[in-house]
This record gives C-alpha cells, structure tokens and sequence, in this order.
C-alpha cells in the first residue's frame, strides 16, 4: 500500500504533482538542494540534498513508498542500484537511463521502426583526431549543410546544443571538447513542433492526450496550443507515434513525446520521461491533470480520463527577468479575462527562468492564444 | 499590496484556499491549534492558538496584510477591535457580529423585506421564570406544534437545535440552561434546501454561482447537486434573493446562502459568511473555484467567472468512521469513473467528522449522483 511519495527535484514539476498528490491522500517528499523549494512550499517534505548525491537520493528512497523523478538528469545507475536493492522506482530507471543519452534514445526509436530526424555520431574521437577533417564528409555530405550538433546527456531546453553555421571551426569554439558526449542531427524544416504527453499505469495501460502544438523561443517552450493548427490526419499520427513509442518505454508515469511535422510526416524529436511543460494546460482542460495522472500511474491506481473540457487550450509560460508576479495592474489585466488561470511557481523572478505560467481555455485557439499573448504582456506591464 | 493572507482556521477550507492562494503567489498563515493542521499540511504557516484566544488573532493579524476566517465561531469584537487599530479584516468584522446571532440575523432579513420561516424569541427569562407556561400560547399557537428551538451563536452542523416534539419537559431537559442564548423556528415543510454561493469584491461588484440543492442527513450537509430538482422560476427566485441579501453583507469575500423552497416559495433559512461545504464543487465545475473567488476578493482581484463548465454537478461528502482513505480496492473503485474527482484533507478518520469529498460532473444530476453514491460506497467497502 503506497502512501509516501519521494520525487526527484522539487521545481514546479515537483510542486504541481504535490498539489495533485495531497488530495489522493499522498503525502510527498522531494530531494532538492535549495531553501524554500517551490514543492516544499506547498507542503511536500524535503531531502536537501543534490540531484547527483547518491546518499541523498537512498535516503529518500528509504523515506518512501514509491520513488519518480521530475528532472531527467539523474545518475540513473543509482536508480538502477536501489531498485536492485527492492525499493519501487516508477517510471523503470533503465528506461530513464536508455533516454537519457539522446543519440542511444534515437537509434532505439529507429531501431524500432520509429521515423526520427537522420542523426549521425561524431566521426573520430576529437576535433584533433581526425574529427574536423572528417566532418564534412562523415556528416554533412550524408545530412546536408542545416544540422546542429547536441550533447547526448545533461541538455536541457537547448543548452548544449549548436547550430552548424558553415564555420567548422566556431562551431569547435562552441561545443568545446565533449567530444564523446555529441552526436549530429539534420535541422529538419519543420512546420509545427507537437508534444503528445502519454501515460502507462502499473498494468500496462496506455493513454494519451490530445496532440498539441508547442512554439518554442530561445530553445525554451514559449506557449502550448490544443488542438494543433494542423491536418487532423498529422495530428492523428502523432497519437499512434506516442503510443508506438510508449511500446518500448518501461514503468508507470508519464512521458511526453516531443514531435516535428515537416513536409507531410511526424518525425519523432525526443521523450521526456516525465511530466512535461507541454501538459500544463491539463490542470484546467482535461478531466484528468497529467500531474494526477502520473500520481495514478505511479501509485498503482487506475489512469483517468484524458478528455478535454473545451475546445481549445492554450498555455503560455511566465518567463523571470520583467516580471513582476503580483504587480496588482498586471494581475488584474490576467484575472479579468475569460476563463483565464495564472500559477505562479514561489520562485525568484531571475531573467529567463520560468516562474509561472497562464492557461486561457475557450472556443478557439486563435482567441485563447490571443488572451493568453495579451495576458502574458500584461504582467510585464 | 496584498502578499500575506491570514486565515483564522486551518481545517479543510482554510486548506482549500490556501491551495487556491498558492498559484496566485499568495502566502498564507492560518491560526488553529492543532497539530498538523489541514491547512498547514499544504503549506500555509500556522499560528498555534485557540479561535478565541485575542492575541493568537492578533499575532496573526499583525503577520498578514489581510486577515480573513474558515469558520464563523470567532470572537467578532476581537476582530472589531483589530480593524479599529488599522488592520485589514474581510468580510467585515461587524457583517460577522451581525450573522453570528442567528436571532438577529433573522431579524435583519425580515427587516429588510426578505422571506424567512417564521420564528419568535423565547417567551420570559428562563423556563423557571413563566418560560415554560407561555411556551404553548406565544410560541405553539402562532408558530403551529411543528417548531424547532435554536441556539442564537455557536450552533454548527445541527448541533445545539432541539425539534419540539409535544413534550415542553422533554424539550426543557434537551435545551438545558442557555436561555437567552435561544430562539424558536417554525419548521417548514420545505421540498428541497437550496444555496446559492454568493461573493463580492472590495468595489462593490456581486457575483453568483448557480444555485444549488443541498441534502442534509443527521443535520450535516451530505450532498450537493447542481442543477436542483426545482422550477427553474424558483431557483432563479434563489438567486435573486440572494443579490438581495448580499446587500445586507458588508465587505468582499464569498457567503453562503442557503434557503428552502417550500409551496412555491423561497425562503431563507441562514447566511454563512465563509466559503462553504455547498460550493466544494466548483473546484471543477466552474470557471473559478469559491475558493479562489474568496482570494480574489480578499486581496482586491477583480471576481472571476462563476459559469459551469458542465450541465451538471454533484458534491458528496465523505465522513469518517467506516472509510479508510487510502483503501486500494475502493480508490480504484472511485478513479475509474469518469470525471470524478477525490479530495481528502488530511484528517483523521474521527467518526462523523468531514474527512473529504468527491465531486462528479456529468450530463446530469441523475447520472453524476448516482455515480457520486456509488463513489462514496465504495469507499466505505
């Protein structure tokens, strides 16, 4: 019988699944290195403690029933350990260690007969060895001139990746000498970036939500449209890729199954093997919040709903830097629109982090993502 | 600027709009004296004190911008005397005064032109003192035999009400000594107990929430469904009622107004000036929870949107005793309905006491209460 949570990372992600969990009758604690964590904030106990520190993340796991993460990067052999060692670690800490080196995660979803954007590994061993020489060859004759080269482990909303600008040798500026840690991938001319966030419960029970449409700025999700503008026949495809691809994904929770449609297809771009910013919208426009879904999922109870309560949901993300989260003018503006919801995460407002975000719900995409633009400004006022 | 909110109460609707202030980047501060109170469990600070004790609501007021209450059981002068040195007290302090005495509540009601059940003082000081001998001619023969004896402050849930049942001796012994804490009702032959959740802002600005019936067992409220089983011209009659009455209430926050519907009349039967066990529903079912109303208004927010999003609604109460809050097999049994949506609060399963909710939304109150029954069964399994 579960009754402890231990979450890996107390954010907001660690935050919104606490505020799911306590009315289920959970309680949560979270592993985090920082006073006053956003999750702690609403009640959820903490490890203090680094994402990396193998004694703090065993002594959670001692303090509970049931152990997830909302941060991918985390030594999974540790997790690998104490589930070897009996404790019960939601979703399968092989499967977080198989996504998290991206380029092993792509060949399994080619392997897989999965369709992906071509990729390639980094020819030689470094930029010295051979590397530089070779890369025109190896990797731009097959892929073309538009690729970016990535780190396989530890990116994180587009940092450590780099666009290949024809210049061989700024790009070796840029990426410095991980060479072992890259892998090549074609930049492929997307029209619309999808996410279909997916759950599996303990017996094997898949779900999806409804496809969505995310527009990223700075490498960094922006705003979240349901349903995507898109032919209904891509979007379709991408719910049938989502639950391909939960096939060869193991453990209960959530998982967000990032896409691109280009030129016709859905390719698929990457797994988080979490809740995702791309579901926060569900907390208002679904019957079931993909925060209480992976609390269902990872506590062995039966997976909820995901139907949409309103035609179109849009999210947009409140991003530190101008903002000013309770500037009165400004939340006025947000509170005084239709069905219009604001959640702050009890973080510090520094530049570029996300501190919040608003979910509009209506008839339309166009008008909800109009409120939304208009809400966002708005608290920048 | 309002960034500090204190609530005077920390049980389950102190927890729930702590929850509801949380997103908003509120921080809130409840006073109760116990130990893991429910409020405190989701991470509002807590002052430890008694509801009666003058300097724990002091001290609490002086934490918080803004200081408002869960239950109506307060010392109202204590509150009088806080706004009087400068503190920011919503609702008014003397709206609480004004309600706590139900005698005078009713009086207010009729004074100003509101339909009430018909009600009078005790006859005399005391049953001694002539009480007893003109019970029969200046209550029981205006009144009729069908009337019920009232506690004018400190009444809840039912208890200190006392239904004359044709025996004064019987009634003398039920109601003790307190008489001049008392008053007599006539008990109306109502159809069905109404309430329409009712809030305003600190301009002035009166919102509604759809009226809703209400099924009290053994006194305590243990169902709530939305639409009523009514005359759509009578629950439209609530609702105009319940604008009158607002009205009489000074200061922003949410009230409660419950009335009877009986001979093709409404009638209101008692105000409470708090967020309310007949508007737990509206967590999903409409546009802005009562509990984020409250915070809006409080916090002077603009009020937010009462629609539903779905035709009906119903809310049932889960009492402790026989249900064990984390039983697997009657969680599972609950999940698997469709948008139906489980809230504990973190007490103990103490017999009787509230220990959390189930709201169901659906097509209709037929489907979604018997869904709600069956929720509520099975958790008691």
């Amino acid at each position: 019988m579960i009754e402890k949570i231990g979450i890996v990372g107390g954010g907001q992600l660690g935050r919104m699944l606490t505020q799911a969990a306590q009315p289920l009758g959970f309680q949560v604690t979270v592993l985090d290195s920082g006073e006053n964590a956003p999750a702690a904030q609403v009640g959820a106990g903490q490890v203090f403690g680094e994402l990396t520190d193998p004694e703090a993340i065993a002594k959670l796991a001692e303090q509970c029933d049931v152990l997830t993460w909302e941060i991918e990067h985390i030594d999974s052999d540790i997790l690998i350990d104490l589930e070897r060692r009996g404790h019960d670690i939601q979703p399968s800490p092989h499967t977080l260690k198989a996504i998290q080196d991206k380029y092993e995660q792509k060949k399994t979803l080619q392997a897989a007969g999965l369709p992906v954007p071509p990729f390639r590994e980094l020819p030689g061993r470094s930029w010295e060895e051979g590397g530089l020489r070779s890369f025109r060859e190896q990797i731009l004759r097959p892929l073309g001139e538009k690729v970016i080269v990535k780190t396989r482990t530890g990116g994180y909303d587009g940092r450590g990746n780099h666009v290949f600008d024809g210049d061989l040798d700024a790009l070796r500026q840029a990426v410095g000498t991980e060479w072992s840690n890259l892998y090549v991938e074609q930049i492929v001319p997307f029209q619309t970036e999808l996410s279909v966030i997916s759950a599996r419960d303990r017996r094997g029970n898949v779900v999806t939500y409804p496809t969505v449409e995310t527009v990223h700025e700075d490498n960094i999700c922006h705003m979240v449209m349901c349903p995507p503008d898109l032919d209904p026949d891509l979007s379709a495809k991408a719910q049938e890729l989502a639950h391909e691809t939960m096939k060869l994904l193991d453990g209960a929770g959530v998982f967000a199954i990032e896409m691109f449609a280009v030129e016709g297809k859905v390719l698929i771009n990457e797994i988080a093997p979490r809740v995702h910013n791309s579901g926060h919208h569900t907390i208002e426009a679904n019957q079931t919040s993909q925060f209480e879904q992976h609390i269902r999922a990872i506590t062995g109870m039966p997976l909820g709903s995901t139907a949409q309560r309103t035609p179109a949901a849009v999210m947009i993300n409140i991003l530190g830097g101008r903002t000013e989260p309770l500037d009165r003018l400004g939340m006025d503006a947000v509170l005084t629109l239709p069905d219009t919801h604001l959640h702050f995460y009890g973080k510090s407002a520094r530049a570029g982090r996300k501190i919040g975000h608003i979910t509009v719900l209506g008839d339309t995409v166009n008008v909800a993502s109009a409120l939304a633009q208009h809400a966002r400004a708005a608290l920048k006022a």
